[in-house]
């Protein structure tokens, strides 16, 4: 049985670091998309929108991994939401790689344009929401509620931000038609980031939840888990 | 065992059964803020904004009850497969609720500003996006791919109608920049749209792997099951 349990512990372990793996690619393609936005870079742009082959691939390996975690160790308790945990986090990752295309489409368009503005606040938004990102995975890892309340908090940060491009790029429309099209294509790409920030944001959701949930189970007669 | 498979299965339909219940639910709201949006009805924007408590509720009890199926009944196979689609297609039916009011926060800002246009491509992706999240969700109630395969392919329509939305707004803007702001309110809306047309997507992929991955495994050999 001691064997067994090792057993499951370690496939956890090696979920937990392909999970950090699909993070830090989905990350990466973030901040390449961002990049080529704001060097209108149209290799880097072109690179992102036809790479998200690696994240589909790991989505795929990490649903099966979870797949047969609970089909060959059956567990219960603190590590059935474990991977349960996982499953969530799984898809959440997969949605910030196609945000990292939608920003990459939206750069191209952006590209053909002259520049509306020097672009300040959305290599922010990115940087806090990738920041987001890997806090979010790291408590999950760490099972660190600290860290996954601090995550829930960035997000107001994103919301500010967002905003405030709004509002900067609804003047220069309203001034310049010409800046019409352009400006959209940089209020769309603010929405993905906060969008990127909503999953990271679900990931700390899901921690807390884990983590919460187990400390409360601890104290709770087994009947708790009766289904009705 | 025979007594405590099919009390699986009955466990499993209540579990359909509160998921086709919260699809409606997601639905109505969705509904709701369109007609919100078009009829410029304030108290059903706000009923909208301040009503989620029902789905969110849902959504928690879903969870829990995917968690007693397999703490329980520690399902393999086709079974386990199911629960875990649950688990999924529960997330997307949430962010659906999550869009109703988005949908409804973009129609009340739109609401203070005099009419862009009569309403007709956006009442129309709100028909066809509901249409696919109740056949998505009628697919996995009955496995049934033809009609998961269906919903995949109404996607385009949406998709289509997004960007003639998007075409026919940028034309007034460049024309006349006061209605700018509001036909901004209109693409955001007709994105929150195709989103659920993206959710309801998920969930028709979610039965195709299901009923597919199942009718593999009949012919697999349990060694594939294996972790590695």
């Amino acid at each position: 049985m001691e064997r067994l349990v090792r057993h499951f512990q370690e496939e956890l372990d090696i979920l937990k670091t392909r999970l950090l793996e699909m993070g830090g690619l989905a990350e990466a393609r973030v901040r390449s998309a961002v990049q080529g936005l704001a060097e209108r870079d149209f290799a880097q742009i072109e690179h992102v929108l036809h790479g998200d082959e690696p994240v589909n691939a790991l989505h795929m390996e990490i649903d099966d991994r979870c797949l047969k975690l609970l089909a060959l160790h059956q567990p219960v308790a603190a590590d059935l939401r474990a991977v349960m945990v996982a499953v969530k986090i799984n898809t959440d990752l997969e949605r910030v790689g196609d945000l990292a295309v939608n920003i990459a489409e939206a750069s191209k368009r952006y590209a053909t344009h002259p520049p509306v503005k020097k672009l300040i606040d959305i290599p922010r938004m990115a940087d806090i929401a990738q920041a987001m990102l890997r806090d979010a995975l790291d408590s999950y890892v760490n099972q660190d509620i600290v860290l996954a309340q601090h995550v829930l908090n960035e997000d107001d940060k994103l919301d500010a931000l967002k905003t405030q491009i709004f509002r900067e790029l609804l003047t220069f429309m309203l001034q310049d038609p010409g800046t019409i099209e352009p400006s959209l294509d940089l209020i769309l790409v603010s929405r993905h980031l906060e969008r990127i920030g909503d999953h990271a944001t679900n990931v700390a959701e899901d921690v807390i939840f884990l983590v919460s949930a187990r400390d409360v189970r601890h104290h709770a007669p087994e009947a708790d888990l009766q289904a009705n």
